[in-house]
């Protein structure tokens, strides 16, 4: 998609994409006071009981063979962690996994919501390393640092031509120790020097924002240990401020922390109702029933099929308890609850194992199918359409898959280019021209790389304008609706 | 691949093509007198050494983690087939394998080039089990069974509705067992019943033909225990028959056992030159040298990107020590030796290990890179071309990957569609009215269902034509000039 390439990557998030898709307990028995879904949850959490000799000697005997054989060096540590790996893939569960230490060490930061670094949001731009913003509080932002600074350097190493993930690595560290950066800002000739301790850092992983007409939007990008206490903060704040209704944004969060969400669904659902179901492998289920209270004002929850496990809790708790409308895609559909074994092999590897299902307040068990939305809405075709590429040239006749993602584009930027197929015809070299001509471009009617440029760097702008963003849209306008029509029954 | 809906399947095929790119030196140690390569092998060969404590625990505290709290029930035996296989992958060796106890045997089936069964090739028409070919001397032709018999049922199973490998599990079982098959047969109002005795059943890898112009073809379809053997049969017979010059076709032949291809190389590698070298983990090279003679005539080999293993090994030998040109695509690109170790894990199963590298006479490996053929032939495009989904209905003007296919097929017939990208322009309409009209169909110039299977069904003859075969084609043209240039030297 053309907009990953410009949107802005968290300097943890890049990593954990993968791993992330999670609806943990991890945290679960160190929350104080918070009982729901713990008998079913905890009942379940077992020790080891070993290999048998049979076992251990066909373990062992494949080892050997192997170390004995192959025709290379192997190292016996991956071949050990490669068992652990294979014992979970043979449960066929996606969500059951064996992690290494450092893989371990990012899935628990990503869990409790905190790393540490600096504290930047960082993107990578025609290969250069670009602060999207420091995160508040952070001792980046302390720093001076700003949105828009390009990131030189870091202790004197470069950062010209790293992959993000790479240069993200060198600007995080430990606790206390120190980063110099070199920074480019526009208007300064020479590059800037800034020296700043590293330190915890709290993900930011609730953005909020009250809009006309007084309807609050809050994005939640994941369940993180401190998302439940943000997005209190952030609920007050917009109510003090006269909120009348509320959209709710879980698009493409993966989800997070099973108590988490909870905590959130009680902001909403009223006492006594039920939030989740959680069904242990002894078919025992235990109802999380809320004891909190319903808002006065409407709620309605905006997702798509990157919506998953918390966000689907959230959704279905929050549609079946709280009466409020689901509106976007289709949800991703995980119906599972892991919890994750990081003490137990004792060498900072872990086990995520999924030792439950969750089921919505009515008990239906949504895995591999996701949650309906109540009003469907899809975004424009061009929020997908992959980026042309630029060494060929497209023009009138031909027939590809470059020439599809230019009339896609065209046509999301409301030019006409007849038919969005992938074949060259004569209202496409048209509308061509009129962009052309829009853009103060050489009108051609073929679509060179300088053409190709223009025009992606225009549908980005489009992607980013919220005023084009459906599902966003209908959401408020359906809170409006609803607000409207709450006053006049009164 | 359109080809592959009719094309005809080993009744053991099938189920092979994944663990059969090997090459196996299983068998080595039982060939008496085969000393070639032995010495590098035989010394990988070594024992287990076990798990230490620390291993032991680790495997035990997973496998325990698991089974206490995964949220269904857990299969033991499973998690420790997982935990090899995870073994075996951390080596990111694709030809390093796991195999349990049933898919060994097929694999060991494969390898020795026999199996147990009535003997029948067998394919999948219309949903029905359509015998191709009865093997020689097998259970199925001694009862009478012929080409083009419909099997209808074995032992009053109804095959039915089933996948041809159900089927071929089936027909198939153990050495001495009866099946009793009802047939279908063109000509008999009503089935046929056939009981047979099933009995081993070698598998033909060596299908043998003289074209005219005296010009062998000896196409290899695998090197399983007996291929050599089979091979010479029938390069004896066509060199009794008076054959000037031989085409070997080891095209899609996915490889077997080392030293089955040597002893197949050493019929045309002049004494005391390089068959193969064999790389042990130390770098140990050893050569497999000719004990054989060159050939009076010119050979060349056949090859294409499914060529894999000792495939390879025969073109590189006969290309560098036997001036064999190849001939085709570039091949497969699998360099590496392995053995099976079958006995060691005690319960049936194998571990399948890479144990060293081959290298060309001169001393390539050619690994990932495969081998560049002398003369370099494509087959047609419509070789390939993709089945047209025959729900739509495909017309002027429509842009399609089906609308794609029709083209190429169109084109390969010899209708002239105009372009082959998938726009369907007013040529590809005039040549939809010309093949309709051909073939007798109502001209519409729009391809229907009928039509769609009409040109399928006449490209399926033009792919069966060897007239179309290029490769093969060119190979029995360039046997022909060697012979000419060698009797206008005499």
């Amino acid at each position: 998609m053309l907009k990953k390439s410009t949107a802005a990557f968290l300097m943890i998030a890049a990593l954990l994409c993968g791993s992330l898709l999670t609806l943990s307990v991890t945290g679960y028995m160190q929350i104080s006071g918070q009982a729901a879904g713990q008998g079913a949850i905890s009942s379940a959490l077992n020790g080891s009981s070993g290999l048998d000799q049979k076992e251990a000697k066909k373990l062992g005997t494949a080892l050997g063979l192997i170390e004995g054989n192959y025709y290379e060096t192997v190292d016996r540590n991956k071949l050990i962690d490669g068992a652990v790996n294979g014992m979970m893939e043979a449960l066929g569960d996606p969500y059951s996994n064996y992690m290494g230490k450092e893989t371990a060490e990012k899935f628990e930061e990503s869990i409790e919501g905190s790393f540490s670094g600096i504290g930047a949001e960082v993107s990578s731009e025609n290969g250069k390393v670009v602060v999207v913003s420091p995160i508040k509080g952070s001792p980046a932002e302390k720093a001076g640092i700003q949105a828009k600074d390009v990131i030189l350097s870091v202790n004197g190493e470069s950062l010209e031509g790293l992959e993000l993930n790479a240069a993200v690595a060198k600007i995080r560290g430990p606790k206390g120790s120190k980063a110099t950066l070199k920074i480019q800002r526009a208007g300064s000739a020479e590059p800037l020097e800034f020296a700043i301790t590293r330190d915890d850092v709290k993900l930011e992983t609730v953005y909020a924002r009250l809009e006309k007409g007084d309807v609050g939007v809050i994005e939640v990008t994941q369940f993180s240990m401190n998302t439940a206490e943000r997005f209190k903060e952030e609920l007050d704040r917009l109510e003090k401020q006269g909120m009348k209704g509320l959209v709710i944004d879980v698009r493409n969060d993966p989800g997070g922390v099973l108590p988490v969400v909870i905590q959130m669904a009680e902001q909403f659902v009223p006492s006594g109702k039920t939030i989740v179901q959680v069904e242990d492998k002894n078919k025992n289920r235990e109802l999380s029933k809320s004891k909190g209270s319903s808002k006065a004002y409407p709620v309605v929850v905006l997702m798509n099929k990157g919506s998953a496990s918390a966000s689907e809790i959230l959704a279905g708790a929050l549609q079946q308890s709280a009466g409020a409308k689901l509106i976007g895609d289709n949800s991703f559909g995980k119906g599972t609850v892991q919890t994750s074994f990081d003490k137990q092999l004792g060498d900072g590897s872990l086990l995520k194992i999924t030792i439950a299902k969750w089921l919505t307040p009515d008990g239906t068990w949504i895995h591999g199918k996701g949650i309906k939305p109540d009003i469907a809405v899809a975004q424009p075709d061009y929020f997908s359409v992959a980026p042309i590429n630029k060494s060929a040239t497209l023009q009138y006749n031909m027939n590809s898959a470059d020439v599809k993602s230019a009339q896609i584009m065209l046509d999301g930027l409301g030019y006409k280019p007849g038919r969005k197929d992938g074949y060259f015809d004569a209202a496409t070299k048209e509308a061509v021209k009129k962009f052309q001509s829009t853009a103060k471009l050489t009108v051609t009617g073929i679509i060179d790389a300088k053409t190709a440029e223009t025009l992606e760097a225009a549908l980005i702008k489009a992607i980013q304008n919220p005023a084009n963003d459906n599902q966003r849209n209908k959401g408020i306008e359906e809170i409006q609706k609803e607000i409207k029509s709450a006053s006049s029954n009164k």
